[in-house]
This record gives C-alpha cells, structure tokens and sequence, in this order.
C-alpha cells in the first residue's frame, strides 16, 4: 500500500443524518485506527439510497486505500447496501453456506428457527472472506482489489465492536496497515488549559523537532499525544520523553493512556482497599452514574445520595438544619458537610460530594449560575474547593463531575503516605 | 432553489476523526434540519488539511445546494477554513469594522483585551453576510451564488446551537427553503419492537399512501415519524391522522414530539403536585441523572439512593436482612423493597427502583446478566417488573431506565383517577 495509507469510513444509516442518534461507530473506529498509527483520513455519512451509496463508495474507493463502511448488512429489504458496494466494485457476491450454518447455530441457541430473509446474509464477495459475527446475525465482509481494501462491518454497536477488536485490528496489524503497538503516547491531564498545557511543554517541543504533539480537549481533561513525525522514533525513546513530559506537566498528570478519571480514582482506592460513597446535589447523579460504568465499580463503591431538597440533605446525609440557613446549599459549607454525611452513614472510607448551580435557573450573588462547591471526607481530612464554568446544564454536569474526581484524585496522591498508613477507615 | 433542495454538512476538525468526541453537530443539525423538512442528505468529516478542505467543498458545492460548515472560524493559525473555502468559491473576503466592534466589546465584559489573532475572525465574504455570535467571538458567515448557499457555523456548541435557532432557522424559513411548521408529526412509543409498531399500524399505512412513514429507534424507544409524500397534505390533517396513529399504539403512546420519558413522567408528577425519589443498584445513578437534566426537576424530584452494596439497601434504605438473605438483592422483592424504601425515607408520594445485572460479570441461572427488576411505590399500590436485555453495560443501563420510566408512565396513566383522588402523599 502506498504511504501515507488513506483510510476512509462510510456509515450508512439515516438515523445519523437526521438527528437520532450520534454516529458512535466513527468516534470509535476513529479512536482504535489513530491508536495504531491511523487517523481516519475522511469520513461520509450516506443515506439509505442505492445511488447515493453507490456514488460515494465509487468516490471512496477511487480515493482511498482502505474503505471501511458500517452498517446496512441486516436481513430487510432496505439493507441493500452489501449488493450496491458489489455493483459499484464489479464483484461477484457467493452463496457461502458456512455463513448459513453459523447464522442457523445462532438462532438453535435463541431457540428460534432462521427466517429466509436472512438467507441474504449468506453472501460473501467471491475473492473476499468472511469476518465472524458472534453476537448478531450478519457477518462482517472483506475484500482486496487493485490494493484497496474493503472492510465491511456490521452496524449494531455490540456486534461492530467485537468483530474489530477480535478480528480486523489484527488482520490490519499483520497487514502492516496498522501498527503492533500504539502509535502515539497520550498523556491525560487535567486541571489546565489546552493553551498552559501547551506552553509549559514548550522547552521539549522544542528539543524534541521530531516529535509530533497534538491536544485534545473534553469537559476540563486536555490529553496530549505525542507520536514520531515520520515514523524515526523507536516507542522506547518515545517513552522516555513521555516521561519529560510528565514531569512538565506535573501534578495535572492524571495517566498514560486513556484511563478515565473515576478509573484513576478507583484503582488508587483500590490499592489502598479503601471505599467511596458520593453525594450529588447538581450533578443528580452523574457522578455515581460514572464510577458505575467501571466493571467491578462495587469493589471500591458503595454508592451515593442524590439530595435535590434539603431535606434529604437533612435527613438521609444528617447535613445541620443551621448549617443550611446560615449558609444555603450552594456553599462550601454544605459541601463538606455531605461528603462527611454520606462516608458516615455508607460506612465507607471516603465521601465525595458536589453541590452548586447547574443552571439555567438559580443562582445569587454569591454563587451565580455555574458555580460549583465539592467537598471530600478522608481518613486524613476533610476539605472544599469551589469552582465556576459557563456554559448549559448538560455541560457544567459534566465538567464539575470531572473536577470532583481530578480533586480527589490529587488529594489522593498528595496524601498516599498517610493514608496508606491511616488506621481509620473500615471499622 | 431546485426540488428536492440537497442540503449537505461538512464537519471540520480532527477531533471528530480519532475518536475524541462524537459528532454532536450532526445530530443537532439532522435533527433540527429533519423537523423542518429537509434532511440532511449527505454529511462529511475533513481532516484540519487545506487542500483537502478546498478538494471536499469543492465536490459539496458542485453537488448540493445548501452547504453548511461546522468549525474552522477559531483565531489560530490552523483555523484557515475561511480562507480555504473563499479561494474554493473564487469568492472575496473584506474586513468588516462592524464584526471587529463586536468582539472588542465581548472581550470588554470579559475584562480582557482584544488579541491581534482576532483579526482574521473579522472577516467575511464580500457578497455575502455575518451572523451574529452572541457566545463567542467567531461570527458565522452566510454567502449565496449560483442557486447555491453556504452557511458556515463556529465548531462549540453553545455557539452554533443559539446561532442556528435565532438566526439560520429563520433565514432558512423566510427563503422557504424550510418549513415555517414542523415537517412531521412524531409519535414517541415505548413497549413494542419497531416491527411491531409497524405491523400495528399496518392499516393506517394502506389507508393513507400519501403518508411516508419512518421509524427510529433509540434503547427501547420507538419513534414513528408521519409525513406528507410531496407535502400534499396541510398539518392539520397529518395531525388527525396523528391521532388515529396514536389510537392504534394505545398504551405504547408516550407523546407527540421529542419529549423524554423522563419528562413525560415529570410532566405528569407536576400535574399531581406529587413527589418522587429513586433507587437504583444496576443503573448506578444514570436514572437519577436523567432526571437532573430536566431544568425544574426539583419541583418533583427529590433524589435518590444509589445502593451497591447490600449494606446500604439495608442502612439507608432500610431493606430487611432476611429478604436479602432469602430472595438475593436481584430479586423482585427487593425491587419492591427499595422503591418504598426511599419513597418512605425521601418523603415522597412515589418511589422507584432498578436491581438487576448490567454485567459484564455477575448473573446466575435465575437472573443471568441483563435480568432487571423494577420496583414502583404510589399511593395506590406497589407494584414489581421483571425484564431482561442482551448487550452490553452500558447498553443495558440505558435500557433499564428506559423501562423503568415507561412503566410508571404506564402505572400513572392507569391509575390517573386513584391517584388524583387518593389523599396520601405528602403528609
């Protein structure tokens, strides 16, 4: 394949050209191929109609070296997208029985009998082979040709996924269309601005011409990747400046990779064999709602108290009638005394909480729209910290439930010593 | 402008190309676009690559009629979208003093000065017109030639979805090429399978073929949208055939429109002047957290109990042992047990609750992984569910709240005359 390889994703499906649904499919692919050295070079997203879908692909395909498409594999008479691609490609597709076994095995399993429409699934293209599907009915398709190469993929998620990770990651690694081991070096921080972040790593952009650096930014988290301009770099030495790096970056340093921060969070508590309980006022959940998408989250996390009046604030987390009218809900005050209120009646080791104004409505003086107060309880101590964003409801969820954990997350490492030692905790 | 109008979207930026965010321009932008009758036809991401913008606009302008951009317009030196796409067009860009105002006087109520890297947003295209950007300082950018128009949006949220609904919308609907009225009708159901609902209103479907009917489907919800083949129809008789549409769901009927369940529940708790809290294991707080992101939610919301561990369905929620020790914290009867429990401690008229296996680890041969049961408190009774969904974690919380929410909708409506009468609630 020439270099640089070009690679291309179509996703077909009207429901991501008319608002239902984010095209998940590109944001994932998009994430796997840049980690083996990749970056997706284009992307299209195409109606269900046999033209169009024949127009773009011919286009793709002109273009492109390596053309993966999502999606339109299904059973219904609308899923003609497999039968268009073989026009446009002037390639034959086959009867593959072995596909129809498969797909009959399935079905014993669900206790269900195959229904024809899904004998369309059974074809592959001649020259092309087939990528299993283990959870679903439509097998994935590939096919090489003129030294293009077509990669054919399911659309439901939990068949996308499975299917790249098992089987195409490593046909396009032992390809050389993909890399061994990550192409780049991501180091997640947070706690700065892309703009900080960038400027204080400047003495090693410079010393280093031949390392690439770009930034990625979400809700308060700037990930810095770092890969080898032209590929000169072994990944040691690219290691070792990563290393620099993170000495540049300091405390914002929250890992290598792409580790989210409740993660961080949880293997720290998890080395210590220590638990957490949360309490949300704002973030209404958010915050526990991110601790348990970790598989095996109930190791470190005993849950949380979502107190949207005051009086479950009183009642469910013991917060002081007083300390509500002399400080309000939206305070440093109350913030502290949640996160205490919750470790104790959860029984856990440490308490989180966030408390403030998401927005649109409330909001004084004092604390208008945006402003956020977090309070965390340790075995060594109790702490608050107040901060402020703009932007919606949705948005300043998200950015304050990443400033609880990256708190406590420093809080965690500046005090590793005592709380290793701490004999507090679970009594 | 020529029938049907294509309208095509090109995306910028990388991000949207290794797997950092999804593309949420999109589906903002297909949503708004398909409600007033024009769906995107065709959508594109570019890399942050001169000639490869030049090469892709290029191709939208020489094939669509309605262009529209997403990012590009920021101050630094990689943001030469404009620029690009002015030389694409053989299109002349002018300073204009009025934009330069604009964002002095942004940077003025920040406090802050005006960077001289400001100065390229101060541009626009010679015939053409600025967009006023009241969030940020890149003003969009309209230019119409040829029966063409292009409209070019700034890449953050908040700045492009207001510029979009007080701006674009209107210049769109003024020039007809959207519809001043919502395009469809939509009818949100939840309960049925989409092929279901379609068999169900089979005979709606025969009887009116000037009807196109589409169906979307989002974790359980099934969206039916009605609209009239070559706009013959006036709205008003789409509407009565709404309603007869909405006969033949019957109780799968959630609403007409966009409303989340969440919302159609908050709605109806509203009306009751009733109260509500919820505990949640498996869902972990995403419950929870979709009903914070209603803005008011705390007129019904009270909150609730995250309980992963048996401790805290005990402690807090006050779950008798021997229930757990008899039936297991998967079980319909702790299901029950938690949703009194927290209506009980909250204080609230209702209480609903989520136990179950989101796995990927956990289950056994009784409850194997995606077994959910659901629990709901009224004062009108109490009352268990039991479902079971395929894929994964994530997947299966979004589909356990999904159910939860549906459920009680369904209870409320019911029981509407019970629970209007009935004098419990907040005593």
């Amino acid at each position: 394949m020439p270099y640089p390889i070009k690679v291309e994703v179509i996703n077909f499906g009207d429901e991501l050209l008319v608002g239902i649904r984010d095209n998940a499919h590109l944001t994932y692919l998009g994430e796997q191929l840049a980690r083996y050295g990749l970056p997706i070079h284009r992307a299209r997203i195409i109606t269900d109609d046999l033209d169009e879908i024949k127009k773009a692909f011919t286009d793709a395909w002109a273009h492109s070296d390596v053309v993966i498409t999502t999606g339109g594999l299904g059973p219904t008479a609308d899923d003609m997208t497999r039968e268009s691609i073989a026009e446009a490609l002037g390639a034959e597709l086959v009867f593959d029985p072995s596909i129809e076994e498969a797909i009959q095995a399935r079905f014993k399993v669900m206790g269900r009998s195959m229904a024809a429409h899904h004998l369309k699934q059974c074809y592959r293209f001649k020259d092309g082979i087939v990528l299993p599907n283990d959870r679903g009915t439509a097998p994935g398709l590939s096919y090489r040709a003129g030294g293009k190469w077509l990669i054919m993929l399911p659309g439901p998620t939990h068949e996308l996924q499975p299917m790249f990770e098992k089987t195409v990651l490593a046909m396009l690694q032992s390809a050389g269309v993909l890399t061994e081991e990550e192409a780049y070096l991501q180091i997640r921080t947070c706690g700065s601005g892309e703009s900080t972040v960038e400027q204080v790593l400047q003495p090693l952009i410079e010393r280093y011409p031949s390392v690439a650096v770009a930034f990625c930014v979400h809700y308060g988290i700037v990930d810095v990747r770092l890969s080898s301009r032209g590929g000169s770099m072994t990944s040691a030495e690219l290691k070792l400046i990563g290393q620099e790096a993170r000495e540049l970056v300091g405390d914002d340093f929250v890992c290598f990779g792409h580790c989210s921060l409740a993660k961080v969070v949880f293997h720290e508590l998890r080395a210590l064999d220590r638990t957490l309980a949360v309490a949300e006022s704002c973030t209404g959940g958010a915050l526990a709602d991110t601790f348990t998408n970790i598989s095996g989250a109930s190791k470190v996390f005993a849950g949380g108290v979502v107190c949207y009046t005051n009086d479950v604030k009183m009642d469910i987390l013991g917060v002081p009638e007083c300390l509500l009218d002399q400080h309000g809900a939206v305070s440093s005050e109350c913030a502290v005394a949640l996160a205490s209120g919750v470790a104790e009646k959860f029984s856990t080791d440490y308490g989180l909480s966030i408390t403030g104004f998401a927005g649109p409505g409330g909001g004084d003086e004092a604390n208008p729209v945006g402003t956020i107060h977090l309070g965390y309880h340790s075995p060594v101590g109790v702490w608050c910290k107040t901060v402020r964003y703009t932007g919606g409801r949705l948005d300043v969820k998200a950015r304050a439930v990443h400033a609880a954990l990256d708190w406590m997350r420093r809080k965690l490492k500046k005090y590793k010593m005592e709380e290793m030692l701490c004999c507090g905790g679970k009594d």
